[in-house]
């Protein structure tokens, strides 16, 4: 937020918004290849939340992978015209009742809510509402989080299909039980270090054994030591890939695979027979997309 | 399909298509109104597939409540582009390489591909392509169907991720299994007995007692003797509602109730041991929408 006299919360009022479909060509040189995702064009329907201060704005994406971001995109038009004529005070007091009110427009909740195009459409406009807050605060959201009170966080979240499993009470007192590390763990954060990292930049099913090993090496040389490949094309080249990976990166680093849901259960199983001399951390092949 | 000479199956082509985003203003008199979908506008997201035989098209709907209908039926033209060009012979030598076939369009496929707004899109034009065989061939879909010998059913099923629980070889001994009571289970379909039906139609969560009455009486007269009512707004009124329900069809006809997903499962619990003595046959409150 601009410098300047704050104005209270409950003054800050959304008053309209404006949709992006943005695409990248990125199936021009195979990147973000997999055996499922042959030529994926990486895309996000952007979001932006516009408020009464000219220059505080909330921005939210959510990721897809081409055509179909034209759909995430209308669905978010669709979500982001209920929270126009609200206040961030009063979407904000009790975030977990708000994601309640944005998946309860029953026109829409019927084709959603929470997954696929409308899950995603309401992701990027949830993601711009917790965007402006962070921007409001002047924190980045991982801030605003992590400077909550245990009920404040519980909050933020809609129990009705989950209180079965947890209840709020006893997520609180969870959440209580961890706040002797709060502080050392805010501290580990602020030095860049709470969240492991792996890319996958070099491991796209779609790029040569020569680009792979060159971009395996420029990670190396940023520091970068956990890698993922794409697998489940021909096992062959996955074993040749997985191989030559090693070969550049050794056996002390991590090294995972992501088949992408091609594989059924037993093939999953004979796959990973096949691949395990190379030693990955983790395969993903979940069955069923859980978006 | 018009009488004449009938032109083979690999000769019939998909030459183009035409959507229609149908909707009924169910809202305006609260038909359809259940405790989680308030003001429902009945809709279809409507595909015709036009064929090189002018008055040989198939139709196919897929279901839903309103607003979103426009979704699914910018994601049935998506899906519908991909049969163009198609001939009725390739596409129904295997339904189940066809489903493959729709569900593989990878950038769709992020978006869904069997959940959601991209799976209705997808129903209606499946839907579309059995009823444009069954026009073909001059019968219904369940006949199309029932004709199928054991193997050429279970080709109609993708096993990618249901491997696991049954094999296609495993599915075919089953049916071969039930293959001596087929030919009276057909005759049964033949009179219009094989799938009882109830009605929803007395049961709105927004009619007034006296419209609930009056049509409970009009299906009554008609034969209907299985009712479902709507649940989950207040207690006292579910309770008045099915009192009122069962003074009217008695306890010898079949009486159920569907709560729309507003329950979690201690409320489920604790709202159906106070609807318990009006006996109903089953309680729909689906934690999570299934599509």
């Amino acid at each position: 937020m601009a410098s300047g006299m704050k104005r209270p919360i409950h003054e800050i009022e959304i008053v309209g918004f404006e949709t992006y479909d943005l695409r990248f060509p990125t199936s021009l040189d195979a990147s973000g290849s997999d055996a499922m995702n042959p030529a994926g064009d990486y895309s996000a329907a952007h979001v932006r939340l516009k408020t009464n201060i000219t220059d505080l704005i909330g921005h939210g994406i959510s990721f897809t992978i081409g055509r179909g971001n034209g759909l995430c995109t209308a669905a978010a038009r669709m979500v982001a015209e209920r929270l126009v004529g609200k206040t961030l005070g009063e979407l904000t007091a009790n975030m977990g009742k708000t994601w309640r009110y944005l998946v309860s427009d029953s026109q829409l909740r019927w084709v959603g809510p929470e997954k696929g195009v409308m899950h995603l459409g309401l992701s990027a406009c949830v993601n711009a509402l917790w965007d402006l807050w962070g921007r409001y605060l002047n924190k980045p959201v991982w801030k605003l989080v992590s400077d909550m009170t245990p009920g404040e966080f519980v909050a933020c979240i809609d129990f009705r299909y989950i209180r079965d499993a947890i209840t709020p009470e006893e997520a609180v007192t969870l959440l209580k039980e961890q706040e002797p590390t709060k502080k050392e763990r805010i501290r580990i954060a602020e030095m860049n270090q709470a969240v492991p990292a792996y890319t996958t930049q070099a491991g796209w099913l779609g790029f040569s054994d020569e680009r792979m090993i060159e971009l395996i090496q420029e990670n190396l040389a940023t520091g970068m030591d956990k890698f993922k490949l794409k697998v489940g094309g021909n096992i062959e080249d996955d074993k040749r890939r997985l191989k030559i990976a090693r070969e550049v990166i050794g056996y002390e680093r991590m090294l995972m695979v992501d088949a992408n849901q091609v594989w059924g259960v037993q093939e999953a199983i004979d796959a990973m027979k096949q691949l395990a001399e190379y030693k990955p951390t983790f395969v993903l092949t979940s069955l069923e997309d859980f978006r």
